[in-house]
């Protein structure tokens, strides 16, 4: 007697499957009247009318409300669903094509998506924006409001999670096999708080506690990933194990359709959610051992429950390690189980051949399956965990596995900060992934072999390149693991990738060849980050053009059409107009959330992004405060002569970053003070925004006049909000860091303000600090008076800053007492250029004009015929 | 600066809001067009072609499929959505013509609901089977095989959360305005495995696996419960005091669609779940602390993630009193919002007028809004909540208080076992509910002061009606605080309800008078438990009495027409075929589920129940040993004159009744040797089916002859199962208990097979067990003998079993020894008669004619009708 056999596993699953052939190679339809089917199968909803049929059925249906008990919220959720219907049309259909097609997929692994809201884009994708607002007014509904009842997705940190989004939307929309693969947190980024003295609090993001319509539940998608245990080597020397015991932990799939704009092709990004294999220990419970019944169930489901909110720092947290493992694992069970259903030998993935045809510049010499990119080192372990996989499991030689691993994966590179270069300690990483640490340390062994080879006896360059760092603990180094398992490295703005190659890989382009390391810079989409958060310029662009917005929201080149305009008046003052409507839209918002009046008759100056000392909003702020001092040092009739300003904040610091959260304490202080003063208020008003997110960044984007990317020279690898700035029209005013530089390349130098110290001088600055200080109030006299303002006492007691200001006062990593005199400068030359309000506009006209390159419809193009070897491949 | 004003609560929900007025006392319609939210509104569903398009739509969105690859499971989960669809419609209507009418509404509060599956029964309720069926053939599917893949929810032990159910049902069938309150578990009763050693083993159940298409996720109706903490009572001696501190979980809203037979109404079963209040403690996280952040949130989503798998005992674990408090302080709040929102002041809950209106016979009379039904002493902390509420937060005086609280409650004794009277440590519950032990201590004060007035001087008395139990520790008593914070108490037989009175509230008899004490003995659906498990005889039935099968569905008393029909001899053989053709499903349920071959030329003898020493399967057992002994006696030519039995056991055991246990493990060694002994095989086979459940029920209790209801006379309350045997036609063999007797008044005694001691003799045969012990041998040696041959190994090594043998060879509380002949008699009884297959026949239709009082809609109309003054309300 055993189990009652209830037969429970799905016979066939989602995607990969096809309808079965008849003799003659035709479809036969699979069960059922093929009529009845028909009838009942539908498309993408075209008409009104059968827009607000679907709202109202999902009003009653789902949401069992009717139209007297629906708010806004609901009514949101109706639309979201209405529109998930369709979308669910065109993924299906994406995805059958694809497993008929069987091109090469790119799978991009991140371990942070910040997609914001979708329900927006996805109108626009779909094409049917105009259609939902009439079919939502009829039901008595304004659409905007309805937009603003979604909660943001904010799966990540900043750039580097918003850069994965804007990828995966630019892969759709230029028709790429390109799939994502992340987690599904149930709490994403923190939410921001301020409290009365104006530090940061923290508080969870329960973004899903709504419910999500946009994804869809793979329950019938998991799989088994497994921590801790032993590992046995075989004992014939073949260099496979076995491993087995410790936690086994399910994956379940979690699918977000992906739609392309103005393309049936919608992608899909699988976001995985941990779970308790086997529900819950009944007999612990049976025992009487409540506690011990739910424990294993709660830290199999801990895995994906959150987001760590730290952004370009490395913390080494073992639950961190276990989420980064059992990501890459779940994804490469799922991407092999794809693979093998084509019936291919695994000794195919993703297809040796490619190695001879690499030279080769035509697509269709390549043969192969599938390219992994990893997405900073994160993912890293996809590269033991693929030998693993290959050696234990399919039994290939190592070489075979090596092989194919060096075949899949690249490596994509986001910062050169020491800081942020993940390293896992040896004894942590053995205990978590006993297995996985042999590989490594075998990895490292044949590696060091070779290098020993190319160059004998020096033994520093072993040291220097080793996979393992000496130390207490020994520490596995994770971008040097990613370098040497890809097939290619890449930076992310040119500057970012010639100091990758100069520094931390030097080692490894001496011995690899520097063929191994590109660049490509980021970029960011159109879609969302013009014609969406700025709607009104989009139609203005297209009206001027008179290119179809089809048409250059996918080929942004098509914007240096704007060039002449900057001579013509009547487009200037349209252009203008539009700008000075956004900053009412963001004034308005300030109103409506804050409760604050802003005004908006003066220059809107943003600097909005992850709190942290390279970024260096403590030199925006100390620049606010000296521009406070010198107004208040002005008579009245001098000031009425300077240029208006108000500065807008926005950023979060990771919560344990101590530094970043006094600095947001003396921004909300600062603010307080001048707002308040009735000498100037007139003159400078300062906000820091709350809760920075993906969608507070749409409305302030487009309102900005001038915008700050003010690190030091050489620390940010690229910056995107940059060029999001430059696409609505928003000036520069930056140093010569990251995408800085080739945005002025593309608009000219003298539409950007550029100031400070370069790269090339930064290591040389921080010797002197260390070995020749020189007094502050010597060296910088005009900073020093700012900071003696605060620790006496101007904006509250000034004795919880010190901590923040000694950091400037010793050391200055961060360069703040070299740039702070060139930064003044350039902030009054911002003042004096924007005086004259017709050559600004004129700037900003050829700003927008010449972003064409920035769009990450270039980029992910870059990536696919450089990187991937990936085809567009269209829905019929 | 503050947190950003995101509104996010609901601004309506979605029950309790009613469309606005006109001057004129005319709706106007609430938003928009009122055109094109009409042209998008649905119905029920009515054509075959409805019901295709909609499963389809919900193929290609909800499931994200097609036709090729659609299994079974996707084909019930597409089906079960369009049914939620149609069912969704009449819910909203009903819940919305309960708030614009504004009835009296009955809750009842029961920690268990049973629910079994539900498609096939809301097909049935909305009349739309037959389409169903129709449609799903035309799309390619089998309907039975779709049925099949639905999970059962089993949140329930058994007896008690099944009739709970069935009251659901009764109660939408006859359209009364009757709620359900209960836990949302995680995991409902465990799966029963059956190790190889015939060993129950505990698998968790993950009913909610693959999503649950019956449940409307509330997630905008959520309320706040507090644990642990301080309760400080207040300085001015009202008798008021504040609780404070301490754990606050969150309760979410699932709710639960229970569509009446053939009305439009559709009653609500709501169901809470635990939640972190604050989702996830970050300030922990941030401070490295992972495990201390996520342990808050673990602990608050414990209290409902698994049932406790114990029937009919009690055990007084944290958690446990954790699940009641939460579930009763939930249900309350949501309570008395609802009542609340009728615009009445707190003190007309339920509305106090009805004290003088109580003899009056007119229901109208009643102007009260609310009747709380207890099923059983689970949900008794309702009685002190609500007095905290009342004096706390309301602030009513004492006196009010307590005569609302009077007037509200109704509770049912579903036993009067010992060691099911639920009793809760005074420590305990003074630690995880001050305040509420402040108000019990309150309570039994006032309390037996009244007592002490009627009776004075009677110390004894005082003792044993004290709300407290005396001892180490003090424990408080549940069944005597339900039965003084209530307005009636009742059993659930009539045999039970003359216990109750004369021995557990016996004190409470005498003082509060017998008026308050009541019974209405308990039914079942006759809907699931004969229209949809035992179909054919449903249909042959309606043929038979001429009358439409609605209306002898709600009116059960009909059947009595089937009486003259026994005479009737063409009758008597399609009876008899439906009873073979179940048979033989039966058997074929058991080939492929366990591969076991059942042959269907016998007579099927079932016992399905949980497993407790008091229903004495261990008793069905040993006479199952005893007829195979007898046959391994006979001659070949001796045993073909017997009659052919093929017997049938089912239930699962309490996982720490160890007693129980062994007994299973009995049942299903003795089945592998009896199974495979050549002599008696054909005579006599033994089947544990594992893994009892409802859907297993409905596929038993139709293929039954007879069953066995054995407990120890006046131990088993009612039961429920052998109304569902006889109302199919199967005869019963038992004791002289609960039901039982009420079954033989109206089929007869003739018609029924009863054995055994009766309730008046129990007491005195224990007390001879214990002080004038006879040894077994002597006292009843056809047992001894059967004992003897399991110790001696006949059934695999026999020590094992020695505690199990021991309860009965030492003390015997269920007086095995006492009742074992007469047993053996009564069985002998039963194959007499079944000999006589004609006559058996008679009794089968006879049995089947007199079920009518046993539907669950005639105990549902006690309970409106004499205790909550309750009138069925029918949607216009
Ligand atoms: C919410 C959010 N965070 C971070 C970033 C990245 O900003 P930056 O490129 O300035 O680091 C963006 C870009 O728009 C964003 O929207
Ligand atoms: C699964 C289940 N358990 C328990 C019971 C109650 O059985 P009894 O009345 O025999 O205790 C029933 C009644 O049908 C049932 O279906």
């Amino acid at each position: 007697i055993g189990r009652p056999k209830r037969a429970r596993r799905h016979v066939r699953t989602l995607t990969g499957y096809l309808p079965e052939t008849d003799a003659t190679g035709k479809e036969v339809w699979p069960k059922g009247d093929e009529k009845v089917w028909k009838a009942g199968m539908r498309g993408v909803d075209q008409d009104v009318s059968d827009i607000t049929k679907s709202f109202v059925n999902h009003v009653q249906t789902s949401l069992a409300r009717q139209a007297y008990n629906l708010d806004n919220l609901g009514a949101y959720q109706a639309a979201a669903l209405s529109v998930r219907d369709s979308l669910l049309v065109n993924w299906n259909e994406t995805q059958l094509n694809y497993t008929r097609k069987t091109p090469k997929r790119a799978y991009y692994l991140s371990l942070e998506f910040l997609m914001g809201r979708t329900l927006d884009n996805a109108l626009l994708n779909l094409g049917l924006k105009d259609k939902y607002r009439k079919g939502i007014e009829a039901l008595g509904f304004n659409m905007e409001d309805i937009l603003e009842k979604e909660r943001d997705a904010a799966l990540g940190n900043g750039g580097l999670g918003r850069l994965a989004a804007c990828y995966l939307d630019s892969g759709a929309s230029q028709e790429l096999p390109l799939w994502g693969y992340g987690l599904r947190y149930q709490y994403g980024i923190f939410q921001q708080l301020i409290s009365p003295e104006g530090n940061q609090l923290e508080a969870p993001d329960p973004w899903l506690e709504n419910q999500n319509p946009w994804e869809l539940p793979r329950l019938d998608v998991t799989y088994e990933v497994r921590f801790y245990g032993q590992a046995e080597r075989n004992q014939d020397g073949n260099g496979r194990a076995t491993w087995t015991g410790g936690q086994e932990v399910l994956a379940v799939a979690y699918d977000v359709m992906i739609p392309g704009y103005k393309t049936k092709t919608t992608n899909n990004l699988r976001l995985w959610e941990s779970r308790p294999k086997r529900g819950f220990d009944l007999n612990s419970f049976n025992a009487g051992n409540y506690e011990g019944a739910v424990e294993s169930s709660n830290s199999a489901a801990a895995i994906t429950s959150v987001l760590y909110p730290n952004d370009s720092t490395t913390f080494g947290k073992e639950l961190r390690l276990k989420q980064q493992y059992f990501w890459t694992a779940a994804s490469l069970q799922d991407i092999l189980r794809r693979f093998k259903n084509t019936g291919k030998p695994i000794a195919e993935f993703p297809d040796c051949k490619i190695l001879n045809s690499m030279a080769s510049t035509h697509l269709s010499d390549d043969p192969s399956d599938a390219a992994i990119q990893l997405n900073d080192t994160h993912p890293t372990l996809a590269i033991p965990e693929l030998m693993r996989i290959l050696i234990d499991e399919e039994e290939l030689s190592w070489d075979e596995a090596w092989k194919i691993v060096n075949n899949t994966f690249f490596y994509t590179n986001h910062t050169v900060l020491p800081e942020a270069l993940e390293k896992w300690p040896v004894p942590l990483v053995e205990h978590v992934l006993p297995r996985h640490m042999q590989i490594i340390y075998d990895i490292n062994l044949y590696f060091l072999q070779a290098v020993e080879k190319k160059f004998p006896g020096d033994r520093d360059r072993l040291a220097r390149m080793s996979l393992i760092e000496e130390g207490y603990p020994k520490q596995v180094r994770m971008a040097h693991l990613a370098c040497i398992g890809s097939r290619k490295v890449n930076g992310v703005a040119e500057l970012h990738s010639d100091l990758v190659k100069t520094t931390i890989l030097k080692d490894f382009v001496e011995f690899e060849g520097v063929s191994k390391f590109g660049n490509v810079t980021n970029g960011v989409t159109p879609r969302r980050w013009l014609d969406q958060c700025n709607v009104e310029l989009s139609d203005l662009i297209t009206k001027t053009l008179k290119v179809d917005k089809n048409v250059w929201l996918k080929d942004l080149t098509k914007l240096e059409g704007l060039l002449p305009f900057a001579e013509n008046k009547k487009f200037r003052e349209q252009w203008a107009a539009i700008k000075q409507r956004n900053k009412e839209r963001l004034a308005h918002h300030v109103q409506s959330t804050l409760g604050l009046t802003v005004r908006t008759d003066a220059m809107f100056d943003v600097q909005i992004k992850r709190l942290h000392e390279y970024k260096r909003q403590t030199l925006n702020i100390l620049g606010v405060i000296h521009r406070y001092l010198t107004l208040k040092g002005m008579s009245p009739a001098e000031r009425k002569k300077s240029n208006r300003k108000v500065v807008f904040f926005a950023g979060k610091a990771a919560p344990a970053y101590y530094i970043a959260k006094l600095t947001i304490r003396l921004i909300v202080n600062v603010a307080r003070v001048i707002n308040a003063d009735p000498d100037t208020k007139d003159y400078l008003q300062l906000y820091f925004l709350p809760d920075y997110s993906v969608s507070l960044a749409e409305v302030l984007i487009p309102a900005s006049d001038i915008s700050q990317h003010i690190s030091t020279a050489g620390t940010e690898a690229s910056g995107t909000s940059n060029m999001k700035f430059c696409l609505n029209g928003g000036l520069l005013l930056g140093t010569v860091d990251g995408a800085n530089i080739e945005i002025a390349e593309e608009v000219g130098e003298s539409n950007v303000f550029f100031f400070g110290h370069l790269t090339p001088a930064v290591e040389d600055l921080r010797y002197q600090h260390t070995y020749h200080p020189v007094p502050i109030e010597q060296k910088c006299p005009g900073l020093a008076k700012v900071l003696d303002q605060v620790s006496a006492g101007l904006f509250g007691d000034g004795a919880p800053y010190e901590p923040l200001l000694n950091t400037i006062r010793q050391g200055d990593y961060y360069l703040l007492t070299d740039d702070f005199d060139s930064y003044i400068a350039a902030l009054a030359m911002v003042d004096e250029a924007y005086l004259d309000r017709d050559e600004w506009i004129k700037k900003s006209i050829r700003t927008t004009a010449k972003m064409g390159k920035f769009s990450s419809d270039r980029a992910i193009l870059e990536y696919a015929e450089s990187y991937w070897n990936l085809e567009p491949t269209s829905i019929a």
